[in-house]
């Protein structure tokens, strides 16, 4: 019993010691409870759920006692069985759940969980003790599952954001994007104008709140960069109320051919693991197939999040390496013909060394933008390497970028790596500029998710396989 | 292997012996499955079912093998014994709770998953095979959980049914309505219209279907009669599409102070065992009140159903009693006034005998309502065995009849009885023509809830217990 | 002055003697305006009106100096012309319009203004009064000219009536149906069911009122036959709130290559001669050709209200004539041969004066329905007779029998006699149980409608101008 | 006929010589018609329009001819008159009406007349021909009674507008906002947010347009300056997706007891002089009362625009008149005293003159913001004759103010002049930094607008009267 607990015993809710059964089936003592944890500072909640946890978990002495039954059963028949199966899970229900459910029913009850979980999943990271951990991990898989039932996709309101929707939607929708930040009004009313789409989930539980968003663009191919779809020069200088006149564009169908997805965010961090994103993609596609029958392709033009960070790291380890002599030629990363392209002057350092170390500097001080010799050099290299980094480095069999982790899951086809796709200072100094286009054929999308899922497999284009060929990649 | 499951194992779904879990990421195959199953008589449903069941429910050996890991965890901290619980619990989660919960994303599927499990507890209760009835049970019980979480609160809309509504929901109210059927769209524009309140629980997951149904009466006293709010005659003559002349009366709040709810129905089988109809009388007294603030009273006028039975059944084994002479007197139904009250005449037979043989007779031939010197005689009695019945009977604890219990559970109070309520012959055939008052004090239900759940207590008013009190009750 | 004035005099509206610019600027004033007048009966209303017509209508001598001005700019230039006209027109409006204007901006008051006209227009044909007439025809017209302008097309709300329309609606839609009764709920249900559309204008200043009404059938072809349309037995025996069996049916495209309209009603008295139907009918096609791409083929199948009435009225001026011998041969509504057969006995009469008795008996006492071998002697007499009626038969050289007159100006072709088309007691006893179809070319209804408005010009198909051709029609 | 009607008579609508009766029939015609007119420019429009208005007008001789009529009916009796009355009404309608008409049956026609009406209304003050004036005058005369009968109060509707109204909507309300020009978004989301009301007039027949714009402040008090209202210093700074913060707050029921209208704006020219400003306040004033019935006071923070014009131009005139020796002493503008403490030096010049120049230099330097002392000196003097301007100016007898005009029309009452109540550079270049209440006291509009309308009376409070008081206002 830690020192907040005394002071949280002290709580109605607390003080009676009566069990959570009969709390939880107040409202009244749902909402205190509600606003009792809204006022508390992060150590406080953290010290609340701790106890939760432990109080109102499970009784591990009776499910040691059923799960000796359990085993006992096994001899005496399938109808005993399961009977005994049916004990035990029951056995296993913590006595939260009751609580966590009756939250569920309050107005704001679910926000309220969702919320509560993002706690619990950032107390989780930064939490040492291992038993706070065991019991919060427990309270956030519970609660998981009920957030899963609850957002399950039939209860999801698939809305399409234009500039007729309101203000608090689209200012919100706003404020979520991350990918690539809207900038000004006039920026989101060009992202809901014409030959843009942006859809969203919305939910019962939480009225006016954009639960999962998707961006996207019609165009006549496959996106290459991120600015064909989001260029914004000249807006900043126009009084912001200004925006009407190239808005009043008419679509053309000869125009649209494919369906770009540039961006797509889940805005609840407490949904977490909650699988929406994916059915956003594709409910959208369904939708936009219905809009424009001539839609051929779908793609994404997605960031490479980490590749910067990744190379810069790779190559430190191989200069660290080649300094040591513990690496062989066979392991290096860039060929002897990038080495000599690299070091264009003589040098008594060992060239490889400072050949990696030139492409690091290059890659730091995103050397190339203002050099196109710089170009001919570096853009081969980074190219391969990057397609190296999407395609071949996993954690735990599964590709190690986030971005392609769940466009592959999603079932996509690793399609087309571009050149200078994203030029903002975000894009240069998190991926050098580079984007990836991840396709998605929509017959086929089952079949690679489960290749992807069950068996680690990608799908690659012919153009990525071919960047990735040879001894360095 | 039954002979049904070699016919079903031709179906797609079956035939190429997919792991459930690939085939129901399939929204196809889920579709499938279900047009599979509705096509299908009741039979071929069972073994569907049962084969699910058997064949895609837990992994007993796996969990046999958690289940002694768990036993084995007791000694090894609580961090350890908190994994191998969630571990034990992710194994006890059947493998066809994916395909229901892909399903319920179905549009149309939450229905699907109501309605069929509605044929599961039909199935429950005729099936003699006690491997079978182990399998169905399992399933209905994932089912119930999973329905009972998409049907939260917050989830469900209410509305007010009003003649302004829509001809199917009026419809549906009408056909689902069983306490006092809806005679014709006369009767129906009545229940909707002044001095009535028809409330509806909807869900977004069955579109414009009432899931429960409340009516209400706006009276200036605790309706003593069903007559009172229902009174039809007159109408059948009219020709029925000339509804209007009496509905246009406006209500005036100083007629006024109390709601009486006269019916309350759930109408999916499905959902048997999910509380709706509590929620919703809590719900609306909350509108009521919102809408007439000076509404003082909130109260019930429900059926006794069961009664006569239960009566008839009481009396046939007394006489048996008399005539084995293993009936003491202190145990007699009737007291030894009302046995002479009944016996007008002399008679061979012992006296108790022939006055419970005529009590049963009056009971069976509803004959008071023709002889007024009849009710002198019969109602004190009635009256009394009733609040017998419904006070003093209990099933495991708890009141035997279910409307009594519906009403205990949600918090009301055995309000009072009611002689010559309901004079319709399904009123005196079910209950002799009587009618009770459950009454509710919205500050004390949830205590009293309590009382009822945990300690099995029943609140009754004074004129109950004076009913109730002396020897023979 | 007559006395009803005075006592209307003592009216707060009147007793200040307030000009009624005033008073109509007082929002109170126009409702206090629409409350006495609701209170009134028939005869003072009229008074009331005729005194507003009287004491607020235009000052003529006025309008005389204007009019003199009139004469005299003639000489004096366009410029000088075009003013003076334009301040006629000011003096030409009756000060009571600024009275209606306000009156029509009150909650309800279009539909007032509109029951107001539908009164003046009642008693425009009971008054005997000429300068009553008079100031009560200004009145109307006046009205007629602000309702025409609210009831502009852009304002009307085009709707489909369904079963998921509210009950109210369905109700007054099935209380406005006077050409083909609605008999229950059933019957309405199937009115807008399957195969079935029901479309009507509804109006922002009238909430919940269907101001047109449309009736119309999807069929195979262009039905001949009402009861095709609006089968109805057997219904009557089932409960009449079991209505759901035969609605479920799902509408096959490869059924539908015709829309029927078999009713439509305009439900405003006060809007007569507001030109709404003919707009809806449009609509309608317009929507339905939306819907159902492949119909090719639109028409009405039309009672023909009135002609029994004219055709008995014929036979008896024929029998007076013949009679008095003042009926030439080629005069005669019947051929020889039809003389011939309709008598079939020796008679000393003059035979044609036989055969129409005869006639006249079988048309009054419907006599075919049960004899087969009438049907041949009477259907092509009927037939002949009935289109001559349509066809021949005029007022004001615009065709005499007024669904016709509706269906022509829209710019319909007369295009097809139905025998045994309305065996209903309603359909025999008004037109022998005959109907009509009106069918519309889309691409031609403009063109025709000029010719017949413009023109008197009637398009008619072959089959009626054959049945015309000859000597009798 | 000018050359650009022959260019137009090429064009389909008038190469056929069709009467315009048959064209306007055509959907198709007037459709044509306004995409014609639309792709004009001006010079064009205004041949054709002039054009329209020769060529279907009305036709001159008939009313002359009917004109004759009419006073030859003088002697013959009412019924006569009335007779020929009604068809001299019909004569005068103009041809064209009937084109208008159908053009605002069509999708978007409403607006395309009113748009129509603006442009002539442009016309007018810049066209030389008094022929062309005279057609295009009767030609907007028309236009203006029907968009008057359109746009009757029945069919508008009121709507609050608010951040969760769509943003197209919010953009509209912001570019047409003239009074104080909206600033960006945050501004704008201030405007609609707590202690805050922005109400509009929609209508069908322009969906999605605010036809009139009122903005309200709910305060404590009635408002002395509009920078309590409208304090936007600070937020340029911040970026301005950035809008949360501020706008959280909960209006509390103590902080309101005033409602201060700050902006009434009519969008549409075409509907000029059809009266919806006044009817917008009345509203909203209701919903005002029924929202906040502890709302004592309604006011109006109002600007004076064209009040430094009119004082410098009446300083020029005096000073004018003194150099001429032509101006008594009572007619000066400024008594002694304040021609002495105007001028602090000696000077040879008269002083009152140099007192006026002096007087005039302050107001077009706008010296007194700068410093206290000029303040003592200049505001009684601005104040009172900034009374004189508002209160003694007259137009016909109006006040010659617009604002004020319209507020004195509405029923409103002169109640009180501010003194540095708009400090931003047009608040003092157009008004010296004044502003004015009208308030509006309910119960008393009418008649306090009757007698303005009727009697040009205005009702003003002590405080303005006493500021005009004494010899030189």
């Amino acid at each position: 019993m830690n020192s907040s607990f005394y002071r949280l015993s002290t709580h109605p809710m607390f003080t009676g010691y009566y069990p959570l059964r009969i709390l939880s089936s107040l409202q009244k003592g749902c909402r205190r409870f509600c606003d009792l944890y809204r006022s508390m500072d992060t150590s406080s909640r953290l010290s609340l759920l701790c106890h939760i946890g432990e109080s109102y978990g499970v009784d591990q002495r009776a499910i040691v006692d059923v799960a000796q039954k359990v085993i006992d059963s096994q001899a005496r028949g399938e109808v005993l069985m399961l009977r005994t199966l049916e004990r035990l899970r029951r056995a296993l229900t913590p006595r939260y759940q009751l609580l966590l459910g009756d939250i569920g029913r309050l107005e704001g009850g679910v926000k309220f969980l969702a919320d509560m979980r993002a706690d619990i999943l950032n107390m989780l990271s930064t939490t040492s003790s291992d038993l706070d951990r065991a019991h919060l991990e427990a309270l956030q898989s519970c609660l998981r599952e009920l957030l899963s039932l609850w957002f399950t996709m039939g209860f999801l309101q698939l809305e399409r954001a234009t500039w007729h929707s309101s203000c608090d939607m689209l200012q919100k929708i706003s404020e979520y994007e991350v990918v690539h930040p809207v900038r000004h009004w006039a920026d989101m009313k060009r992202r809901v104008g014409p030959y843009r789409r942006c859809y969203v989930f919305t939910h019962n539980s939480m009225p006016r709140e954009p639960i999962v968003v998707l961006h996207c663009a019609l165009t006549k191919d496959i996106a290459s960069s991120i600015h064909s779809i989001l260029d914004m020069r000249g807006y900043s200088e126009k009084t912001e109320m200004d925006l009407t006149p190239p808005m009043e564009e008419v679509e053309k169908a000869e125009h649209i051919t494919t369906a770009m997805f540039y961006s797509v965010t889940s805005t609840q961090k407490g949904l977490q693991s909650v699988d929406l994103g994916n059915y956003l993609i594709k409910r959208a596609a369904v939708e936009l197939q219905k809009e424009w029958p001539q839609i051929t392709q779908f793609s994404s033009i997605s960031p490479i999040p980490g590749f910067r960070d990744w190379l810069t790291g790779e190559i430190n380890r191989q200069c660290g390496a080649l300094k040591d002599c513990s690496l062989k030629e066979e392991q290096y990363l860039i060929t002897q013909n990038e080495i000599s392209s690299l070091c264009t002057t003589d040098s008594i350092k060992p060239e490889a060394l400072i050949a990696l170390e030139r492409l690091k500097d290059h890659v730091i001080n995103v050397t190339w933008t203002r050099d196109q010799d710089i170009v001919t050099v570096v853009k081969p290299i980074l190219m391969r390497l990057c397609v190296r980094y999407l395609y071949r480095e996993k954690r735990r069999g599964y590709a190690l970028n986030t971005v392609a982790n769940f466009h592959l899951q999603n079932g996509a086809v690793l399609w087309r790596l571009n050149w200078a796709a994203d030029n903002s200072p975000r894009g240069l100094s998190s991926s050098c500029g580079l984007m990836v286009n991840y396709r998605y054929f929509l017959e086929d999308t089952v079949t690679y998710s489960q290749e992807y899922i069950e068996h680690k497999q990608i799908r690659a284009s012919q153009q990525i396989k071919e960047l990735c060929e040879g001894l360095h990649c």
